[in-house]
């Protein structure tokens, strides 16, 4: 029998040596419209289409000329032009400018076909409807934008592999797309493991003492939340071949798995057993320094990796977080690297740990006089959901260290990028 | 004539006096499956329909024994109890402990009837197949977590106005509902306003000189990010009627209006003119000290929000950030206070900026032997879009500062909680 545990692994040393094994790669793409594409990941190079200005054109409301017609030009000098039009944002001047000619002009607008350069406003004095003096010479294309200065047509703008945000969507309209090649999206195969769950409350819920699978409805929530596609395989009894067949269907139609509970020490541990009769290397990591979430697995059969959270609903969510983002972004192979979003906070009373356990501390923030106070939520019972509900950050306490003095500025990751909003003295 | 710029407001005050102004709020609820509830705003306060845990139940791993009958158990005297079953979880024993019997039992499984405590395993000798000997007394629920303990049937577990995280939607299906109440969605009506605006690229973009309209794409990807409902309104030519005629239909189908571009002071400006001709108090704040996006108009007309944002893309994003989450957020009476994360780093260079004026400076950021560098990004035109898709998040350079020296430590807002996505060297 597989005996679990024999070496705990440190939550950084796991998650890269699990990283390191991920070679399941998503590489079919599909075109969707461009407004479709927001949190999507590019599957192509963006290539531009058009330069950006598209057309030379003002940077400054002026007048625009021939260079070399006011070359001479300053205020002891005036040089007067006849102004022959006028060019808009929109609404070009359709002539082409001639010797001694001028076009009023508004920034942003396209440069008449003959003039090089613009004379802002304030260097020109204006002589009735018809002419203008210049007062100041210019070079050819001062004062301009000149075409494809921002971008050049036929240069890259976006490399494939970006997770696409709402001004790289606007970019890539700019330079002349209508729809795009984006990855697929991840599929996320999920399963719960034990007699003990069922689907929703029913009266075998107190009769029976069941419990209702709650976990798979709060991990399959944070997959979408995380955009991929979740195969969800439901409840699997404590049985070594159902569970096995669970697996296998999810290695068929899915890019990876993750099985919730039955991976702690125990009599009934058929996840750990059901993998390792599945195919090599098997489980490469069970047991890590997370408190909650030390009965975690990570696994690989065959190239396809699988994520065995523990039961205890805040565990699983803890190790959720900490391993699967980065494991799907390996998988949808995303450009650069994912930043935790951390605020930083006093800690308004002592945490203790034990050295080599890497302790997720549940606070809640709280502004008192302008300074952000991190309060740790107390515990009555580890796998107690509502002790997240309550908590607005997780404060991670490093293997190396016995806890935080009373006051220690700490980083607090945010749970839900807002305070106070579901305060205990409120309910 | 409006005669707009009078008064420049600084940043937070303008938010501040906008959000004072704001009276539409949210009240309608819709009923959806609770599965369909992530990120949407809790309409109703939840209040548990079920004892959590629902009925009493082991937390140690031991035997369900009568506290009476063990009473004066010790190491000395140890007291023989006749194991008369087994109790797991979800597998609830079927009978009543009667006297001096005892039954074995997992960690979480229900507390068998006539049972009271729970003697954890380590407190007995096991004596054949069906003695133990209890080696320490307990008292009444010793070992047991009781029904209700952490959360207590009738009691509000999460109120109204929560924005709803995968936790919250576990926890709410723990306590017996598989529907809830939700606030709809907020109603954003969007528009474009200038001649030169067109939709797409075509042939006239290069030969007319016009623009496409990128800016509503943007902004529409960014108000669905943040789960709103847009009415997109398009495009309105320079004619004060045509505004006033989309305006009226937005204040008749949504809660709010955003415009994008006639804001600045010029011949042309017809957003804040048709405000003023609309209602009342009209324009509340126009201009203020940001830079990029100075040019922004708020106004109120008859209860109705307007947020009129500049027509230069990134001061349209800047101004976006700022102003509309909160006003969001406000619509919707979304619970709590919003924190913006923010990530430490080391400034790479030196910053200028004018007194009086809140510079948004868009940094790169890269690991330089693990410390966060933040690098300005040199900008040529203060519209310019890819500016942003190249930036990894925004430095605030607040009003009252005259810039940053090179390597102070700064806070920067993330863009894409992300960083080394999109670098120039790659493109």
């Amino acid at each position: 029998m597989f005996k679990p545990f024999r070496r705990i692994t440190y939550v950084e040393d796991a998650l890269n040596i699990f990283l390191k094994n991920i070679r399941v790669k998503v590489k079919e793409t599909e075109i969707i419209p461009l407004e479709d594409a927001l949190n999507r990941v590019l599957g192509e190079d963006i290539i531009a289409k058009y330069d950006i200005p598209p057309f030379d054109r003002a940077a400054m409301d002026g007048y625009a000329v021939r260079s070399m017609d006011v070359i001479s030009a300053s205020e002891d000098n005036p040089i007067a032009l006849k102004v022959v039009g006028e060019a808009r944002i929109g609404y070009p001047y359709r002539g082409v400018i001639g010797k001694e000619e001028a076009v009023k002009i508004d920034t942003g607008a396209k440069l008449p076909e003959g003039a090089d350069a613009v004379i802002p406003i304030e260097y020109v004095n204006v002589i009735g409807n018809n002419y203008v003096e210049v007062l100041r010479a210019v070079t050819p294309f001062d004062n301009v934008s000149k075409k494809g200065e921002d971008v050049k047509r036929g240069t890259i703008i976006l490399k494939a592999g970006i997770l696409l945000e709402p001004w790289d969507l606007a970019l890539i309209k700019s330079v002349g797309y209508r729809s795009i090649k984006v990855l697929r999206r991840v599929r996320v195969a999920l399963m719960s493991v034990g007699d003990e769950l069922i689907e929703g409350f029913d009266e075998t819920t107190i009769r029976e003492g069941k419990i209702i699978d709650t976990n798979r409805f709060m991990i399959k929530s944070a997959l979408k939340k995380f955009g991929c596609e979740v195969v969800d395989l439901g409840i699997a009894r404590d049985d070594i071949n159902e569970i096995k067949e669970k697996m296998l269907s999810a290695m068929k139609y899915a890019d990876m798995l993750i099985t919730i509970g039955g991976t702690s020490v125990g009599e009934r541990d058929y996840v750990p057993q059901a993998i390792n009769l599945l195919g090599k290397p098997g489980i490469i990591i069970h047991g890590i320094t997370a408190s909650p979430g030390r009965p975690l697995a990570l696994s690989i059969i065959n190239d396809f990796p699988i994520v065995s959270l523990p039961g205890f609903p805040v565990a699983a969510l803890i190790d959720f977080m900490i391993f699967v983002p980065p494991i799907i972004e390996k998988i949808l192979g995303i450009r650069g690297e994912r930043i935790l979003p951390r605020i930083k906070a006093k800690l308004g009373r002592r945490v203790f740990s034990k050295p080599g356990v890497r302790h997720y501390v549940r606070v809640k923030l709280s502004k008192v006089d302008d300074e952000l106070i991190a309060e740790p939520i107390r515990i009555t019972g580890s796998g107690i959901l509502s002790s997240i509900v309550r908590a607005d950050g997780i404060l991670e306490v490093p293997e190396d260290l016995e806890g935080y003095e009373k006051g220690t500025e700490v980083d607090v990751i945010l749970l839900r990028n807002r305070i106070g909003d579901n305060d205990e003295e409120d309910l």
